[in-house]
């Protein structure tokens, strides 16, 4: 049975009932800058700690109880669905990222890929929510998330993080059905993937598409975005619309008022977008997540209060506003920072 | 005396005047994917090549013979203007681009930068501006160029690419006085250096800002934009208007009519907008350049075929738009898809 929240401001603000202030919590917040997770990290490989749920729920509670955050977000990676797909993940020291040494070029490996059955080939996952509920005794929400389909694709085409993504490019625009059928494996796997996380526990899920902003308007709405919405009609509908979806498409700001049409709860904000402007054009249709400059917490605390008074002024009010970064927190940030920054949000409903 | 152009479609583009087809041209054409470039290259340091008239004239002209564009633009790089203001600029083989050893972090090394006399410290820009075009003889127009006062800020403040130019944003968020001096000097020399450039022959200069969108709406504004209004004001006086001046400000995305009202003749879109959408935006009041996904270089040339007729179809006709790719051209472009996207600009408008 699971406890009842006693801070439910994450739940509510993403549905858009009345809030006394909005949430707050930062992507990556389990993470670097955080000295206690530096200290389990030394000792466990990165893939170790994802793959234990004692370790990834320790890592996922931290920032609860170091900074102040509004809601946790379980410790992952959004390799984990590639990984399950049959695809060998490497997560090497000094090596610049995760990577797949054999990357996705051929319609035989598309072909031979697994189709994923979340609860099992992703066991690991449920069983760090259903250990981080239970240590969280209904403190705050926990977010479940998942890469979307073309980001995944990025990385499955590419084998690593890439600056312009040139093969996952040329498999859009020269091979078409490999491309869709692909796309078609991911949305299945991520559908599958966002269910068990909400059923295993989670009580809101975000779809990360960090790569959107490498595609025009029309090749994102072709590309990823239809496989987007695909997932969050069928994830309403096999959890009864339970857990509310943010969808987050960095730098695909042309493209926001079809991100609402997908029927996500939340639009997630990248910086560089003026929010007062956005919620302006969405007249209160879905809630808005973001969306402060993330080197900002590497200001003074003046500027830091400052930049967050004038956010939640431009918003007008908490109601339908989850404060974050418009990415994630970095590894050289000091969590004093971070804490002052929440700590700022809490204080700017009552000036 | 300077030659009269047998190829004027890029200045007609830019000022709005009546065309029989869009002028094309690649940012970065002079550059790694031309074999011929490579070539000289192989003999020569960057840096060199950069202030030698004779080998920079040279390969500015190389796209025009090998690849067929309208319109050449000067072999330079814009970290020619911190290294006359007295930075220390070093490009080293296979180190991750040019950087400077010894960034500028502190208010005594803004004070002891030079002032900019572009005629004297930048003459063999000049000296290659005047080579170019006497060897052009009228073929194409020459464009000159230079990066915008953030761009180059944020480069000789973190002294390299970076990431999240956190030092910069530094600078900007917590010591806003010591950034305010530092913009204004470049801003001077940028002004000095353009003039040069239109002066000794250049056609149409090109202002770019690569790092315009790192910056939240609000600090583009504060940060860029006001600078670069003050260099196409001050720029256009003192050349009496004579060359149409492009403003191309990468991802800054939600400030498209901002950058209209700095007085430009020309903004460059890079690919993550929709070019129909801003022509209507912009109704007229500015000439467009851009905007193909840069990756569209690795397509079939079918694709590149289509992708470049439903751009001359989005744009309804010739008249104001300068065709263009949304950013530089990569080094691993085949010269032969280059050469069949400029082939079928050249034919989109007689189907």
């Amino acid at each position: 049975m699971k406890p009842n929240l006693q801070n439910d401001l994450l739940l509510r603000a993403a549905r858009q009932e009345p809030i006394e202030r909005a949430p707050v919590w930062f992507m990556r917040q389990a993470g670097r800058y955080l000295p206690q997770y530096r200290e389990i990290r030394a000792k466990n490989d990165f893939l170790t700690m994802v793959k234990t749920p004692e370790l990834a729920s320790e890592v996922t509670i931290q920032p609860v109880d170091l900074i102040g955050v509004d809601a946790a977000i379980i410790f992952s990676d959004i390799l984990v669905i590639p990984e399950a797909m049959g695809m060998k993940l490497l997560v090497e020291e000094g090596k610049g990222g995760p990577r797949f040494p054999e990357p996705i070029r051929l319609y035989t490996q598309i072909r031979d890929l697994k189709s994923v059955n979340a609860s099992e080939d992703l066991s690991y996952v449920k069983d760090a929510i259903k250990l981080t509920v239970e240590k969280l005794a209904g403190r705050v929400p926990l977010i479940g998330f998942s890469g979307a389909p073309w980001t995944l694709f990025c990385y499955m085409v590419e084998g690593s993080g890439s600056k312009d993504f040139q093969n996952a490019k040329q498999m859009i625009f020269s091979r078409e059905e490999d491309a869709r059928r692909l796309l078609q494996k991911l949305t299945e796997a991520v559908t599958d993937y966002l269910v068990m996380q909400i059923e295993a526990g989670a009580d809101v899920v975000q779809i990360f598409d960090t790569w959107a902003g490498i595609l025009t308007p029309d090749d994102f709405e072709e590309w990823s975005l239809q496989y987007i919405a695909e997932i969050v009609r069928n994830v309403k509908q096999r959890t009864n619309n339970r857990a509310p979806i943010i969808v987050f498409c960095k730098g695909a700001n042309q493209s926001l008022i079809e991100i609402v049409s997908t029927g996500c709860h939340v639009v997630g904000l990248d910086w560089t977008v003026d929010i007062a402007e956005v919620k302006e054009l969405f007249d209160g249709s879905v809630a808005l997540q973001g969306n402060l400059d993330p080197t900002i917490l590497y200001a003074s605390e003046h500027v830091i209060e400052q930049r967050v008074f004038e956010m939640a002024d431009k918003m007008g009010g908490p109601n339908g506003h989850i404060f974050n970064l418009g990415h994630g927190i970095t590894p050289g940030v000091d969590p004093s920072n971070a804490k002052f920054f929440v700590d700022a949000v809490k204080r700017a409903y009552n000036r």
